[in-house]
């Protein structure tokens, strides 16, 4: 159901190609259509610059005389409506037949020869948990009796998260240590996690400010919204059980997150809206979190995909193998627009940068579980890879790799590239 | 009992006179031997500078030629040995005597004739729950039958919290709305809060970063902490009750939160030092967390007081009256050193201002309970105030005002200064 026709213009045109050759591959994540924004550099010890992906390449934003010496930041700030512009201008200058061809060329790099930055300076970060299939499935394993708690039909459920250990796709990271208490011991022991975890996830990320003390209504809460990347809310499922009452996690989630490098527009995400749908069983939100448009073109066709590539697979040259197939609109029990406005009723006051994570992204079925804890049933069913090894949880070596992309007949796909990480063995300790 | 006498030097020694005359008043939070950081501007447009707190005044420490031109974080940042020869360089400089007093005293501004920001810039802010009368009051509260849940003796609790929405002193906040539901209803309802709450507590500044990856011994804990502040983390009780579970509180807590604006560092506060005493039916916590150290010296014999100052009192010219009187070194169940350790015992990187909120540091008794949840036991019984007010929770108008200071016989007092901050009422919403 295409419900977004009258919010289409020329840079959603599925024919519109680019003078950079390598994004009108239709398979490629970054066609003109899509012009996602990030920070690179090709030295570690430069400044990051602004760029946007299209095809194989990034376009040098500043030196191509596209906008000022700023950081992304500042420019992710600027209205809605200059936004736009900025869009249409890339879309013009990208477009086969544009003047800018000869400049804009030469400001041009290889996405493989640089090095792709956090997208933006991440201020405050939120996880929220809309995914309700897995709120479900999670809440069966900690509390069998009451898996869904009364107020998750009411409240966009979240809580803050740690934003200095987010860190940007192609990052290691190390098995954390901590606390896990069994139920046959008196005391905890400190340990490496035994129950390393992925969470399939979305990445909003804020444009500009609200003022402290003034709430975000739900019909201009989208124009908060820089753009989308791709999450992974790494997580110790250990470690959260024995913690997390009365005040949620904490050292379960806060030792690393992965942040893909590409902030894609909602712009560029417009002809992939679609109506968000309420079951008939779920009550309606309070008005504060009504809105026609919300209801009309609430939710956005994003398929996410999860893969495992284990240390075995790398050493034999195998590929990575998908573990996971889910759909944004399929998971999302809540509205972008809904976190944004909930957030702030309360007069919290959201900055540009700050990261709302959604929360893992569930489908319904068993084959769509955005974590090991649900796919694996906490350990109990390891799923089984193709090459023959098992995992209950993830193993030293192993990469996890999510990818997403919009996809519909007669349009150009959007890509969001590619979040991925590697486990390290833990610290010793003596 | 004094057990740090091996760790004072000359910045201690309680005779020592400033010649900025208020600063040699006994009654002065700030005297020569405190020298607190912070930072300050003569106009809301001039960038911030970094100063330090002597008697009524703020010494621009770039301007006296004591510092480069930096930003406070960076100042921060400075190993721990170079921030001990810079409070012996601002010690001997506002000595009685000194030969800067002639540069120096151009550059001293009044206190109460400049605008004081926020201490430094703060990155992540966790807030734990250190204060084991409290969390075992509000866990009687909100769940009688389980009040202290078995991970508290074992993990110093803590959950990340919102950074973006701290003000410094003196700011007013408005009541915000949010989701509550009652016992008798089906439907929650969208209110202005009706339990608004301050809560008492300690703020934990970071020095310097570690590597994501790597923890923080217990013995090199507190080279990690540049100081200490007050720190009111106003809480709305009727939306916490209602959103906290399972993932902790959220819009209950991040429409503002107060800071002071002086860091009072850690070696002004050495003569204060005292032994962190475990009570002997609490169990000795895992090895990463002890030290011998922190069972000689852990804690800090520092007094922490709340004043309301009613709407009705500032009509009639009437005083704050005081309603909690507490101590930190009796609230706390964890030292300081032991909450930095165990932060960061996943690899969770701690960043140079990072907050680290005690959590509310309620005495043993009802006159020391840090929050009106406590003190009026959930409205059940609420306070009464000498004009013959009465407060459950707070109204529009009041103010909440903290103050700590250290004092023992045969030093000086090293004061906090003040947090203060006043409730407005609410936006109105159609």
């Amino acid at each position: 159901m295409n419900t977004t026709t009258e919010f289409l213009d020329k840079t959603h045109e599925p024919l519109l190609q680019s003078w950079v050759e390598s994004a009108n591959n239709p398979r490629s994540d970054f066609p003109i259509q899509n012009l996602p924004f990030g920070r690179f550099r090709t030295s570690s010890n430069d400044p990051w610059r602004i760029g946007i992906a299209i095809g194989d390449h990034v376009l040098d934003l500043l030196s191509a005389g596209v906008c000022k010496d700023i950081d992304i930041n500042t420019l992710m700030s600027i209205p809605k409506h200059e936004r736009k512009n900025l869009r249409q201008a890339l879309s013009l200058g990208l477009a086969v037949g544009s003047d800018h061809k000869e400049i804009w060329s030469k400001h041009l790099y290889l996405q493989n020869e640089v090095i792709l930055g956090l997208p933006c300076v991440i201020r405050d970060y939120t996880d929220f948990y809309i995914g309700i299939h897995h709120a479900t499935a999670v809440g069966k394993i900690f509390r069998p009796d009451n898996p869904l708690l009364p107020n998750y039909q009411w409240i966009p459920i979240g809580y803050h998260g740690r934003a200095s250990s987010i860190q940007v796709s192609g990052h290691m990271f190390k098995r954390p240590w901590g606390q896990t208490k069994s139920l046959e011991n008196d005391q905890p022991i400190l340990t490496p996690t035994q129950k390393l975890d992925f969470e399939l996830e979305l990445g909003v990320i804020i444009s500009h400010n609200n003022d402290i003390g003034e709430s975000i209504i739900i019909d201009n809460a989208e124009d908060h919204i820089f753009g989308l990347t791709l999450f992974n809310d790494w997580s110790a499922r250990d470690f959260q059980a024995w913690e997390y009452q009365p005040l949620g996690p904490f050292l379960s989630k806060n030792f690393a997150s992965t942040i893909s490098p590409w902030m894609v527009t909602l712009e560029a995400l417009e002809p992939y809206r679609s109506p968000f749908i309420r079951q008939k069983d779920h009550p309606e939100p309070l008005s504060y979190l009504q809105s026609k448009s919300n209801q009309i073109r609430g939710s956005i066709e994003i398929n996410i995909e999860v893969s495992l590539q284990t240390q075995k697979m790398k050493s034999l040259g195998d590929s990575p193998e998908i573990i996971s197939k889910s759909n944004f609109s399929d998971a999302a029990y809540w509205t972008l627009a809904q976190l944004v406005t909930h957030h702030t009723i309360g007069g919290c006051n959201l900055s540009t940068g700050d990261l709302l994570g959604t929360g893992t992204l569930s489908g319904s079925s068993t084959q769509s579980a955005g974590s090991l804890l649900e796919l694996s049933e906490n350990g109990k069913k390891p799923i089984k890879l193709k090459n023959g090894e098992e995992r209950s949880f993830l193993e030293d070596g192993d990469e996890i790799i999510f990818e997403g992309f919009c996809e519909k007949e007669g349009f150009r796909k959007i890509g969001f590239g590619k979040c991925r990480s590697t486990v390290l063995p833990s610290n010793s300790r003596s």
